[in-house]
């Protein structure tokens, strides 16, 4: 039973930004961090909510797309860079290591029989989607129960120990998926939502483009039919996780780290099927994929980075994470001016600027 | 004895490269960290350099200029600022706690007498500078000894045990100070170059600007004369402090992650005396200040972080040391494609964007 997304506490953001007035800095100087940390006491209704217990759901599955030679990659690489994650030799697990997080990786729809492995969550809704310039990438029914996975590995670490969710991707051509789904929420059109990803030359790039096109013409009647509907007509099963992990770290207030493109397609979604989820997520990067601002604008976030990542996998998130605990430190830890018999202003009352 | 800058290893950098390009990733896909890996083994001679001793130099010095009503705060806060910094309440401490880097304070020429503290290095070249609006702010030979000063602050560390260097400031009035030197080195006016520092309003930041320009006219023929000259008539103590600190970090390779725009005019000091210095900078943040951006493009650095911040103390130097490292992490410990048997490519070459 999908849980109701509480709205953020106002009152705690209010007594945040009253102690950010009075801590031993100029009004404002620490800028973002600022706004951040009041966020924070919004989602969690603390002005110091833990952050200890950090956890990057790094999602699988394949794409019946990459047929359309969409990818700079097979997507045999899926499966492989799963195995990559669990054997912890990936860009996430070396991230997820630095910065104090855990990797949960999931098989939501990986093409391929992986090993029985403790370290992965086999949760395969089917072997792949279907091919989204021909017809439907899944069934509804299937999009419900990818996304109702989704919703269960997030209850699975709660119990386990879970402060801040981190979500994270992997699959060949995913942000072909993701392209459609960013220009069916949108209304854009796939020339300016459709990039490289990872590194597609301009023969791939019009095949993708000409790829998501058809995938929006043959799929139109199910994107306007709902959120749900467009999810299982363009989505993918790690997208549709996403969701799921989204959703469900909404609903018990836990703060969500938006990885890049393909995570910011499923925060879209997440968005559209409950818009008080925008309230819980913290955009973590702007990716250098083509259709990324037009997907952080929608969703009214700004990232905190902005470093020309284009990798996934939740590397953007991990990344972020030490700004998102910074931010709580400073509120929490900072001497006041009373405290720190510090001069308030003297000379004239600082602008706000 | 000023030690010369040795150049960065590009041997080193070679091999950084050449590893980026195996690891399990699409090319070029972790952004600017993938650069950042590369320079940081330039600047040690290493692939993987530690970076555990991080120290983040935060000296202070009072500016006679803060006379002419430049600042949003009285003269007064500097030396209370500093004995925040001694009791740990200061954003600086709290950052330097949630990062792993230890703090060292020095007195460069605070305008008080601070009580003898274990945590406090007592180094005052003299009590704050002349007001540069109407004079030098120190002589020749007072810079000289600033400089001297910071490079035996960094020494001291090296013994204890040192892999990185933070720079940070504070001092009432710093940022007037900081202006005249940008205009100084960069020949730009004080209308594109002056900026609201802590947050002066309207009126403050034209007697800011006026002042600069007066600083500017009557230090008309030291700042003719060279770096060392332009810097004891416009410069402060701290500043000067902080130039030493780099030259010194630099000439030992160790990468100096360079705060905002007080810690930038002391870079631009430094690169002035020292062209083969910027090898070895990291821009940590893009300071709110006006002219930072000025600063940066002079310097050739990209920052790290852009947060809107206009802090000081060090504090977006300490918030880009987790980017740092999780460069060197990234280049050393992820899989190579034949480690982990992942397809390096197929379908098509990927192209570089």
């Amino acid at each position: 039973m999908p849980s109701a997304i509480p709205p953020v506490d106002v009152q705690a953001m209010e007594s945040a930004r009253a102690r950010q007035a009075v801590l031993t800095k100029p009004a404002g100087s620490l800028g973002r961090l600022e706004d951040l940390s009041i966020r924070l006491a919004g989602m969690t209704g603390r002005l110091d909510p833990p952050l200890g217990d950090a956890v990057v759901f790094t999602l699988a599955a394949d794409h019946g797309v990459a047929a359309e030679g969409v990818s700079a990659y097979p997507a045999e690489v899926t499966p492989q860079m799963v195995l990559n994650f669990l054997r912890g030799g990936a860009a996430i697990n070396v991230l997820a290591r630095e910065v104090g997080a855990r990797v949960v990786v999931a098989d939501m729809g990986v093409d391929a029989d992986l090993p029985a492995d403790p370290g992965l969550r086999a949760v395969k809704i089917r072997r792949g989607t279907g091919n989204i310039a021909l017809g439907p990438a899944m069934t509804v029914d299937e999009a419900s129960r990818a996304i109702a996975a989704g919703r269960e590995l997030v209850r699975t670490e709660l119990e386990a120990g879970l402060d801040v969710v981190l979500t994270g991707d992997m699959g060949i051509a995913n942000t072909t998926a993701s392209a459609a789904i960013v220009c069916a929420f949108t209304g854009l059109s796939p020339a300016v939502v459709v990039g490289r990803g990872t590194g597609v030359d301009d023969e791939g790039l019009m095949r993708k483009r000409d790829a998501v096109g058809r995938a929006l013409a043959v799929n139109a009647a199910a994107i306007g039919a709902g959120a749900l509907e467009t999810l299982a007509a363009v989505g993918g099963l790690e997208i549709a996780g996403l969701v799921g992990v989204i959703l469900e770290a909404a609903s018990h207030r836990k703060p969500v780290i938006v990885d890049g493109f393909i995570s910011g397609a499923a925060a879209l979604t997440a968005t559209a099927m409950e818009p008080a989820v925008t309230g819980y997520l913290i955009a973590s990067h702007r990716s250098q994929e083509l259709g990324h601002g037009a997907v952080l604008e929608r969703l009214g976030l700004a990232p905190l980075l902005d470093l020309d990542l284009r990798l996934g996998e939740g590397t953007g998130a991990a990344l972020a994470l030490p700004l998102v605990r910074a931010s709580v430190r400073l509120l929490n830890d900072m001497a006041t001016f009373g405290e720190a018999g510090v001069s308030e202003r003297a000379i004239m009352v600082p602008t706000t600027e």
